[in-house]
C-alpha cells in the first residue's frame, strides 16, 4: 500500500483509512492534488485523451496478431437496464417503414424496391457509454476550471461536447480483469465476479497487472478496461439493479493511481464506474467527480468485457488496439460506443 | 470497358447502353446475375460482410504506419441535412441536466456534485451511417432470399439486424478518390468535386486504381471509399438537395465490378451512394436494390472523406485500417457510424 | 339477467355461462350479432361517434348548472404506470431552454426576454387516452370491414386516423360509479374500489344506473364513463401492475349491452377497460376484439374519474358535458386527452 | 385613439408613437404598469386564467345553441411548419405496430387479435398550443415576480407547470375575426386576410367589436380568438416562413387593452401571436415579455380559427363554449391542444 509520507491521510489509498463521514474533505483534497486544469492549454477539449499520441496508436496496432476482433458493447433495446431514474429510459426503437409494408402493401416506389427505415430515441448514458468532460461538475466548475454554466446549457456542452473526441479515442488497450483475479477468492461460489460493493484498490490494480504479467502493464496513453463480472452476473441472473445499485467498482482511493499513471481513459463493465455503495455515509459517485472535472478522465461505463476477457485469460495478451470513438454528437455530454478490441 | 461476350446488354458496364426506359429488365438481370443468396448459408445475416477474415484485418493492422486517425463522420446535429423526407429529421439532442442548473440551482446531489445528461432522437438514417441488409428489399425479397415480411416487421429486423454485424466491420479500406481524378476536368471550377449527376463507371473506378497506384487495390473483403466530393461542395455552399437531390454516384452498371471484386461494404460522402438522378427515366435508387437484397452488401452513406483524402493525396498511401462498427441497435436496419480510418 | 331465448349461448350476458375454453366461439359469435360495419356508409372513419349529433351536444351543454370544471387525465411525466411492455415508455418530457439559462447565462435573445421551450416523446398510449379505430383488429380486419393492412400501415393509419374525431367527441357523459356501488360489499376494506379481476356485468351496470337514478341513464349517443376505483387504488398504493395486471373491468358480456345501448364511447379509469385477467384461459383482451373493430367504438383508457366521482355522490347528478377531443394527429390509432367534465 | 393625457407616451396605443429605437424603455414601463405579481397570492400558478370561475363557465355553456362542434386545432404532422429553429421539429409519429403486421404476419396475440400502437416526439411549441406562465421571462423573472432559474431548470417548469391549468381553460370564447374585418380593405386581393406585418392595434379590436355586434364583447374571464388570416393563406400557398416570418398580429400598444379588459387568454392563428416583425429596431417578442411573465396571460398560438370563422360570419354570433384544456404534462412551458368550440 503505496500511502503515508507522500500521501497525506485525505489521499490515503487505503480504503480502510477514508473518513466516512466526510467525503467533502477527501474529495476536495483528491481535487486539489490530481487537478490536471491547464496542463494542456486553456482551451483544452479532450482532457486526458490528449497523451494518446499518433506513436502510441501506431504501437497499439502493432499489438494486433490474429486480427481477432471484440465488440465490447451491450445490446442497445427495450431490454436493457435502465429503469426511468433521472429519466433515462432504454432505446426505443421503432420503424417508419417496414418489410411487411414492402410485401403486402407497397411503399410507393416503382420497379419493386421496397425499404425500410428507422428511428431511435435514447438517453445518451442508457447503455455502453463513454461519459464525456462535460457529464460531471466538481462544486459548479467543470474540466479546466470552466464554470460548468458557461460550459453545458440547455443547448448542450459548448465547450467540451464529445464530438471533439471524435477521433481522439484509438489507442492501446488493456484489460485488468479484476473479476478473474478476485473472484475465486471472494464469490461465494467461485465464479469470476466480484462481489456487490467490493472496492477495487490500487493493491489490486497492481496485483491484477503482476498476476495477469508484462501485456497487462499499465501507462501514459492507455485506454484501461476494468471487468468486475457485474454484467457476466446480470446476463445470467437478471438486471437487478445494475443501473445504479450495488455493484463492485473501483475505490475512491484510486485517484492517485489514475493520475500518476498517465491513463487516458477507463472503462468498466458497470453502471457505474465505481463501487456502489460509495465508500462514504452520504456522497454520490465521489470519484466521478475528481477523475471527470479534475483530472479530465473521459469514463466508459457498460462495458461486455466478457468475451475479450476469455480471449485475454486463453492467450495469455491483454493488450490490443482498442478503437471507440463516439459518435460525434455536437454538444453531447456521453456517447453510445460500439468499442472495438483487435487482438 | 469490360463488355460484350460475357456481359449481355442487360449488364453492360457502359451506362450509354442502359435502357432508360427499361430499368426493370436491367435490375432484374443484375440481380440474377450478381445474387449471393445461400452463399454463406441459410442462415446468413451479414453477407458480404463475411469477406472479411481475422486474416485480412490482421493484415489490415499492418498497414498502420504513423498511428494517424481520421473520424469520417458527420456531425450528428440539427445542421444536417435531412428535410423530413420519409419523416427523416436531423438528431434531435435535449439536455436532460446541464451545468447552468448544477451551478446555479442544485440538482439534490450531495458534496458539490453536479451532473449533466442528455437524450437524442433520430432516424438511423439521419447522418453517417451504415444500411444494414433489411434496408433494401427487392420484389419483396430480402437478403438471401426471404421473404420481407418475414424479415423486416414494425418490431424491427428480426433477422439480419444490423446488432449482427458489431464486430464485423473492421477490415482493409481503400479510398478511391474520384472527386480528386476527375474533378480537375469536369468540374467547372476544376476543383476535386464530381458534378451532380456524374455516373462513376467501372471504367472510372479501375482508372482511379491505376492512377492511385498500388496501394489502391480493390479485393476481397476490402472495405472500400468512394469520394465524389460532394460533401465538400455541402459543406462550403450549403445542403442545396443534398439530402435526395442531384449528386455524383455509382453507376448503376458498377454492380457486376461490386460482386467480381468480393469487396466487403462500399461508402461514399454522398447521400444515396449511386448517381443521382438514377440513370433511368422512372427508377429509385436501382443498384441499391441489386447490391443490398441481392449481392448482399452493406452501404456506407454520408461519409466525411475529406481530411483523410487529404492524407492519402499527401502521402500516396490510399489503403488503411478502417474500423466502423455499427451501434447494435437490435433489430435496426442502419446504423450511425463514426468510423475510423487509421493509418 | 337477460338471457336464453334471445341470446344463444355464445351469446350469453352471464359470464359464468361462457366457456373459458372457447373465446375463438364466443369471439365470433359477438363480432357477427353486434358488427356495425356498413352502417354508416363504406367511408366511414368514426363509428359510433356517428351517434353524437348536434342535438345531443346542445342537449348535453344544457346539463351545466354550477360551471364546475373537471379534468378527468392523470399526469404525463415519467412516474406514469409503463414498464416497457411493447415498447410502451412513460412520456419523457426534456427542455430545449431553461430559465435557469436565461436568469444565468443568456440565451441571445435582446432586452432580457428570455425563454423555455420543450419536447415530449411518449407512446400515444402511455396515459391517459382514447384507442382509436384503428388500435384493434379481429382476425385481420380493421373497423367497417376493412383488411388491416389497408389501414395501418408504418405510415400510420391511413383511414380512420383520430385526426378524424377531432371535433367529435363531445357530448353527454355519463358517469356509472361501480366502484361506489359494489365497493363497500365486495372490497375486503369497503372501499369505493372493486377487486381485481371483477368482471363487471350487464346486471352490474343495470344496477348502477337504477341505484345512481335517472341522471344516470344511458343511451344513444352518450359518453359513458365507468370508474372502477383501481386507479384510486393505484394513487394510494403504487402502480402494482396498473398496466396491464390483475384490474376489474367490463366483461366480455357486455358486448351486446354496448351494441343495444348505442352509446359512442366508454372510457374506465383502468388500463385496459376489460376485465383482467380476461374471461378466457387464454385470450387477450378478448372485448377490444368485439368492440373496436366490430361495433366500431371508440375506447378510453386511463381515465382519472376520482373527483368527478365524489362530485357526482355529492349532488346526486352523474350527467355533464363532457368534451374530450384528441389532438388530430394524422394518421394515430390513439391520443392522449385531457378530458373535461363540466357540469 | 385612447392615449395622451392617461398614458405617457412609453404607454401609447398608438404604434406610430413607439420610440423604434428604444424597446426596452416601453418594455420596462408596460411591464410595470400591467404587472399583476401577488394579485393572485403569492402561490399562484394560473395568472389571468384565474379570471374564469365557474359563474363564467356556466354563463358560457349556456351560449350554446345549436351543438356545433369546432376544433380549432391543425394537424399535428411532419406537414408542420416547423423548419428547425430552435431545435423546433414538427412531429414524429411512428408505429409500434402496424395493421400490416397484424394481418399478414402475426404479433403473438391469440384468437385473432391484432393491435397497432404509435409512438409521437414533438417539441411542444411545434402546432397548435398554448404557451404556459413558464415559457417566456422578463429580465430573469418569470411570471409572478419568481427568479426564471427558481421556476423552469431542465427538470421542467416545478411552479407554474402546465399541469395546473389542467381544468382551467374552459369558459367563454370570444373570436375577434380581423382578417374578415380588415382584410378586404388592405388585402391586395381583398380577402379575408391581413397583410403581413400588420400590428392590430386597440383601435382595431375595439372597431372590430363594434362591427361584430354585441356577441363580441370582451371582458373579464374571456377567452379571445384573435384571427388575422394568416393560416388560411398557409394552408392556400405554402407555409412560406409561417413559423417565425413576418405575419399579421397584435400591436406591442395593446398590452394595456389586455390587462384592463381582463381577459383570461388570447390565441390567435398565427406563429407568434405578435406583429412580425416586431415593432422594434431591434427586438424579439416584446409583446409576450409583457403579457406572459408580468400580466400571466396564457397565450395560444397556431389555431386553426377558419372553419368556426366562416360560421360565426354566417350566424352573427361570435360568442361560444371554448373548452381547451393543455395535457398535464407535469412541468411543461406549453402543451399541444385541441380546443373546441361549441355553439
Amino acid at each position: 500500500m503505496r500511502t503515508t509520507s507522500e500521501h497525506p491521510s485525505a489521499l490515503t489509498e487505503d480504503p480502510r483509512e477514508l473518513d466516512r463521514t466526510d467525503p467533502l474533505s477527501h474529495i476536495a483534497a483528491a481535487a486539489e492534488a490530481y487537478r490536471n486544469w491547464g496542463r494542456w492549454g486553456e482551451d483544452d477539449r479532450l482532457g486526458t485523451l490528449n497523451l494518446i499520441d499518433d506513436d502510441a496508436r501506431a504501437r497499439a496496432a502493432a499489438l494486433v496478431r490474429r486480427g481477432a476482433s471484440f465488440s465490447l458493447s451491450q445490446p442497445f433495446d427495450m431490454n436493457g437496464p435502465q429503469q426511468g431514474w433521472r429519466r433515462r429510459t432504454n432505446p426505443v426503437h421503432t420503424m417508419l417503414d417496414t418489410g411487411t409494408d414492402a410485401e403486402f402493401i407497397g411503399q410507393g416506389f416503382p420497379h419493386g424496391l421496397g425499404g425500410a427505415d428507422d428511428v431511435i430515441a435514447m438517453p445518451l448514458q442508457c447503455s455502453t457509454q463513454w461519459d464525456g468532460l462535460g457529464h460531471i461538475f466538481d462544486r459548479g466548475m467543470a474540466w479546466n476550471g470552466r464554470p460548468a454554466g458557461r460550459v453545458v446549457t440547455s443547448e448542450g456542452d459548448l465547450v467540451t461536447g464529445i464530438e471533439h473526441a471524435a477521433s481522439a479515442i484509438v489507442g492501446r488497450g488493456v484489460l485488468l480483469d479484476l473479476g478473474r483475479l478476485l473472484g475465486p477468492r471472494l464469490d461465494e461460489a467461485g465464479r469470476d465476479e466480484l462481489p456487490d460493493g467490493y472496492a477495487i484498490t490500487v493493491d489490486d490494480l497492481e496485483a491484477c497487472i503482476e498476476a495477469q504479467g508484462p501485456t497487462s502493464r499499465v501507462g501514459r496513453g492507455d485506454l484501461v478496461l476494468v471487468r468486475t463480472g457485474r454484467y457476466t452476473r446480470a446476463r445470467r441472473e437478471g438486471w437487478n439493479g445494475y443501473a445504479g445499485g450495488p455493484s463492485a467498482g473501483l475505490s475512491f482511493t484510486t485517484a492517485g493511481w489514475i493520475h500518476r499513471t498517465g491513463v487516458a481513459a477507463i472503462a468498466t463493465d458497470t453502471w457505474g464506474f465505481e463501487v456502489r455503495p460509495n465508500e462514504f455515509d452520504d456522497a454520490f459517485q465521489p470519484l466521478h467527480q475528481v477523475v471527470i472535472p479534475n483530472i479530465g478522465l473521459t469514463v466508459g461505463e457498460m462495458w461486455d468485457l466478457d468475451a475479450l476477457a476469455e480471449d485475454c485469460a486463453a492467450d495469455g495478451r491483454y493488450e490490443f488496439l482498442l478503437t471507440a470513438p463516439p459518435l460525434p454528437i455536437t454538444g453531447a455530454v456521453g456517447s453510445p460506443v460500439n468499442p472495438i478490441a483487435l487482438k
